[in-house]
């Protein structure tokens, strides 16, 4: 296995990628391509018998900045560390790309480069959420806006493959985000999505309302694009007013303040049970090979992090496992489509 | 002014509806109309001297129950509490309704018997949430899927007619909740209406992302009732969710403890200002009367702080603001599309 990381990408690249693949190093079974300007990466490698044996530096001059168009970016930097890292994969030289770079970039090269699944019609983000008892899985997070059922039907599945094979869940729970939990409830979209999604080769579950997206007992929520970055960043808006909320109560007088002294190890499991960077990142599904989006912000831990999510999708063979599933979906509804035999 | 209450909504009904309205009294300037089973009502008021003068029970026989389906419930119980007070609404007799019952019954009842204002295509739900320096205002919160970019820009002008006159707010800044806050970032429907809300008569201040929903310098955020339903939903998921957490923390042993009693005042504070309590209640707005649709475990003081709502609305003309604001917007859009005169 060979992971193919982009160690240009992110507000603290390179310095955090390459502190993350180092301590990622010894997880990974295969090896860790640190893909970006050579001798800047290399300074930061250790020399001798303290460096890994599984991680190899390939040069890539180029970088793309956080804040330019990805379309415009990837055309004038044909040797970005983001594209090196794309064209691994492309060429079967890498399994799976990390980077913490432009996403829309990353995402933009993904999508012209790798080729889709046969079959899908829209690649997806997943996000893993936490919550109540276990992390569960969004997607669309926010790579299609203006979906049709179909492919959110497909997003269900390969949420569903995600969930069985990267993470070992078997038979997950696959819910639907919508307005009201009854069959019928929600918008034009929803309604015919939840009986594809009835009919699909998964555990569909039904309809989930937004209260529930943390805490109710499912793997895998489903819905838009548009809604899925509306539900991420109303969690993380919430989360932040919540704690800032908390912070000021904390520092306001001497009774408080010692309060919160005696509390700062549950603040502190608390903001680790909802940190980003214990998630590592964002999946790109539905293209050949494994893509994890990374917060740009992304400490070395969340480089590590990422770096062990695309480990456990390409062992799992989740691509392979994708292919099988939309093949398997698309026989189902031929056979559905295909009139009864007539007795003759 | 004339507010009808209806005494039998909402799951803590007739006691908790009863003891608010008695605790609002004071400070309402006209009369408040407890709608409901009469003996059962009277019981609850105070004899004599003690017995708010501005209090009238007004007798309704039938109960409709949370559960009940919206549209059989009020073909079947013509004499239900709800459908007396919207009646007393559409029959000039009073001026705002209030109840915590089932509020598909009390939306249906509004939208049926209220006449719509003119030109308004859809009315819509607002409800104010709390925020980082003031309460802002979503709207719609969920009586609309499936908007049309009109509505949306109606839904706009609502909430800044309401803004400015219930609220008190000069010039109230309106955003458009979105994905991405460059204009162009969004879905078909949030790209078209920003440009309508851009040319609306109101201080449109652009797109918002989810996580700005309580953290920006907003008054008003504008989406159609999908996404303000998934918004609400969220937030209240990931509130609920963090508190758990909190609470879990705050039992891990004797330090915790400790810890927790020295911070109660600031855990009180922060649960006070996220308290749906505190804001009374939701507004359906854009028919003719002011209908104040309250939480179904409504406190006490959730009944009194609705029934402050609806004298907010009344006192400030919200009606008739909105109905001059909707036509001086079809008037706008009438000379945008009137061609230009032309030299002669």
């Amino acid at each position: 296995m060979v992971i193919a990381v982009d160690a240009m990408g992110g507000d603290h690249a390179p310095e955090a990628v390459v502190t993350g693949a180092l301590r990622s190093a010894a997880q990974v079974e295969g090896e860790i391509v640190l893909v970006g300007a050579g001798e800047r990466v290399e300074a930061l490698l250790p020399g001798g018998s303290s460096r890994p044996r599984n991680i190899r530096v390939v040069d890539a001059p180029e970088i793309i900045g956080m804040g330019e168009d990805p379309g415009r970016a990837v055309r004038a930097k044909p040797d970005s560390s983001l594209s090196v890292c794309v064209n691994l994969l492309r060429d079967g030289e890498a399994d799976a790309a990390v980077s913490a770079g432009n996403s829309g970039a990353f995402m933009f090269l993904a999508q012209v480069r790798l080729r889709k699944l046969p079959g899908l019609q829209r690649s997806a983000i997943a996000v893993l959420l936490p919550g109540s008892d276990k992390p569960r899985i969004l997607l669309d997070a926010g790579a299609n806006t203006d979906c049709k059922p179909l492919h959110l039907a497909q997003f269900g599945l390969m949420g569903s493959v995600y969930c069985e094979y990267a993470l070992g869940r078997r038979d997950p729970k696959v819910a639907l985000l919508s307005i009201g939990e009854e069959p019928g409830k929600g918008d034009e979209l929803t309604r015919a999505a939840y009986e594809l999604l009835r009919a699909a080769p998964l555990n569909f579950v039904g309809n989930v309302d937004g209260d529930k997206v943390l805490n109710a007992d499912v793997d895998v929520i489903v819905c838009d694009g548009f809604a899925g970055n509306v539900v991420l960043k109303v969690a993380e808006g919430t989360g932040d007013w919540l704690m800032s909320l908390l912070r000021r109560e904390l520092r306001a007088g001497l009774r408080s303040r010692l309060g919160a002294l005696l509390l700062l190890p549950g603040l502190r499991r608390i903001q680790a049970a909802t940190d980003y960077a214990t998630y590592g990142g964002a999946l790109l599904l539905g293209v050949r090979g494994i893509c994890v989006v990374s917060h740009g912000r992304s400490s070395p831990r969340a480089i590590e992090n990422a770096i062990l999510v695309a480990q456990q999708a390409v062992r799992g063979g989740v691509v392979e496992h994708l292919a099988e599933g939309l093949g398997r979906m698309a026989a189902d509804e031929e056979a559905l489509s295909e009139p009864e035999p007539q007795p003759v």
